[in-house]
């Protein structure tokens, strides 16, 4: 009998878990990914506001998993998945075969049936982005300093950022320190603290998915960055001059140049793949809705994890797509496979939930750790451990640590390129 | 009367040198570049290979030199210069006065009347060039990783660097690393060390501006890192397939995936404006041929420094296109502009030659330093010790240092990406 062949699409948190899960266990394991790299995507607002580089905070795949013998990796783009013949088809033509399919391909961020938004809004997703959201951003206040026309000036000072979750909240915490501080002596023309930092969230508060009172420590902080926020305001429209933003029926305008989106969910294609190949459920931001050990319906074969999947416990809320969902739903896709081919069976899935973290700035941050509340700089020596600890799992992680040491004591940012074949936008 | 005013067009070595020697002259010195960092270009085949981000080589211009309160910076392209009006005119649209013009707008690698071959053959000159040079090779290695075919995979592991000069044998040298080292465990189907690497050169030797017995200790340690060598070898086609090369009335053919260019200059199309405009003389690699203070014929009020400025000595022969030169013209254009400032004049412009340092991989290098030769690991410590005095001299790059003993140590290159919005090729 052949080994048991066990495919993971992504390597992302969930997709990577999981085939770390699998390192001793008898079975042969293939992980496909369209990039080459692990992306440590906490961090990667980091890299959007110049304090760290990509290199920084993604890893080759093939390197993370270099020693795990029974383990290949495949850099290719999934355009199918056959639920009969049980093969993963590529786009460059490969099929894969499978005995166990892990399916990790995550999320994206959604323009609420706005497509057309992300062209002068970009979201925050890849290393791309992320470069490009850090040219926009570094671009806007160079084009400042050239413009004579004082209300030019201003739009090109203006920074709108739309969602105030936690990518939104430390986006803006990021900006108003480089407004601040970091470009404090580098323009003649113009003040860099000039610049007007806009955060707007749909709900009633920043941070909808932490407790209220962090929510509130978490906009003080903000404000002490002057960034003005702006709850339950949605936008209504949004091109390259500016958005519009409705709220309580009233609307205001933002004249800004520079907008940036982190809002939204909307998963992986390849939910509507398996949608379509296997009548699996799907939730309206077309995340598979998964049974409670995270197999679909009729094929206990096919597992969904992280981002893609939507998974509820007795209280009926899907659990959150953040890195440590995905990290236990990978360890349990594993123990299950495991557990199968001895014959035996495990309980459904459980979510045990460590805590909720985000900084604002590079001194201020909140963090939920259970029944637990902290803010302000204790809050924020916290996260930076718990991050310092994950990446150090990874990689040669110490350099980041070494820079971030130096960027807080000078309030540098030495990744601060405009790159990008356009960058004359 | 007004300040004198001092334009410098261009941040790489010469521009910088130059503006950082104005400091604390009395004057109103503006710095036009079209990129917001300087790049320590010396490293850029680093980023090529993967051993460093790209952030880590480069600083912005304006961050450099946010200290220096008669300077300010300029985000934009020259479109034109207008030694009449004695203006530099912006694509952006802005107009920029001068009473000194100094011109470092560099050169770029040249393809022999063949501008088709870059899309296949991508030269190393720019940060975005380094990237995409290093998603290429690391693709090579992926598509091998698929390919059945034993031709086709051949092909994918087969690597051919264009031009012998430094760039090209420390590409050549890394390259190697890569295969050998670096790649030893990631892969199942292939074996990273079947790569071949391939250096090609025109003149009967690599490394052709250094001493002969030091381009026979290069090709050594080339050979030692698998690399084959190519002298008296041009080439004569090329496409995305592979290379034809013409040695002594022979031909060769490499069926090649994976083509780098290190070869040829050519200098800035601002050499061209010069000339349309002042009729600037223009040697055949289109460099403008400069007087002996470095200023044009009839314009001694525009100084041309750098790889864009062809400088001869009595001997003849012009100053190669080095960091070296660039910096030491820099800083003659600052002190000869103060001198004229003050009704003084000073002697022409002498390079004085510090001496010429070629890494290959890891732990071997070439140095000549004088009539003083050295090679092997010696001269490869001197390399590092080198480069890291520069690149201290900038920002915080302590950094680098930290990850270079890392990699040093493991054989790891970190900053292992395939980015950018195709990287399917």
């Amino acid at each position: 009998m052949s080994t048991h062949k066990v495919v993971i699409i992504g390597g992302g948190f969930g997709g990577l878990y999981a085939a770390k899960a699998f390192r001793n266990l008898p079975v042969d394991l293939t992980v496909i990914d369209r990039r080459n790299y692990h992306l440590f995507q906490p961090l990667l607002y980091q890299v959007a506001t110049g304090a760290l580089s990509p290199g920084e905070i993604a890893s080759p795949i093939r390197h993370i998993l270099h020693r795990q013998k029974n383990t290949r990796v495949l850099l290719g783009e999934v355009a199918d998945i056959d639920p009969a013949a049980k093969e993963v088809v590529l786009r460059e033509g490969a099929r894969v075969l499978y005995d166990t399919l892990i399916v990790a391909a995550g999320a994206t961020h959604d323009y609420f049936g706005h497509p057309e938004w992300e062209r002068n809004a970009p979201g925050l997703k890849t290393i791309e982005d992320a470069t490009e959201m850090r040219g926009k951003i570094l671009l806007a206040f160079e084009r400042a300093e050239m413009e004579h026309d004082p209300d030019k000036r201003r739009a090109w000072l203006t920074f709108v950022v739309v969602g105030g979750g936690a990518t939104g909240v430390e986006l803006a915490g990021a900006l108003g320190e480089i407004a601040n501080d970091t470009l404090k002596h580098d323009f003649r023309s113009i003040n860099p603290r000039e610049a007007r930092i806009f955060l707007v969230e749909g709900e009633d508060r920043v941070l909808p998915s932490f407790p209220p009172d962090l929510s509130r420590h978490a906009e003080k902080s903000l404000v002490r960055l002057n960034v003005q926020v702006r709850v339950k305001a949605r936008v209504t429209s949004l091109d390259g001059n500016g958005v519009v933003v409705g709220k309580e029926g009233q609307s205001e305008t933002f004249p800004a140049k520079t907008l940036l989106w982190a809002a939204g969910v909307h998963a992986s294609p390849l939910g509507q793949v398996l949608h379509d190949r296997t009548g699996a459920p799907l939730d309206k931001a077309a995340r598979v809705i998964v049974n409670p050990d995270l197999s679909i319906p009729d094929h206990p074969e096919i597992l969904v994890i992280g981002d893609l999947a939507s998974y509820s416990h007795q209280d009926g809320k899907p659990l959150p797509g953040v890195a440590q969902v995905a990290m236990q739903m990978g360890e349990y896709a594993a123990r299950l496979t495991s557990a199968r081919l001895e014959g035996r069976t495990i309980g459904p899935f459980h979510y045990f939930d460590k805590g909720n973290l985000a900084a604002i700035g590079r001194a201020a941050a909140v963090a939920q750790l259970g029944k637990v509340h902290l803010w302000g700089w204790v809050a924020w020596v916290i996260w930076l451990f718990i991050h310092i600890v994950y990446l150090i799992g990874f990689d040669n992680r110490l350099v980041v640590i070494m820079e971030w040491a130096y960027n807080y004591f000078t309030y540098n940012r030495g990744a601060r390129l405009i790159t990008g074949r356009e960058t004359d936008a």
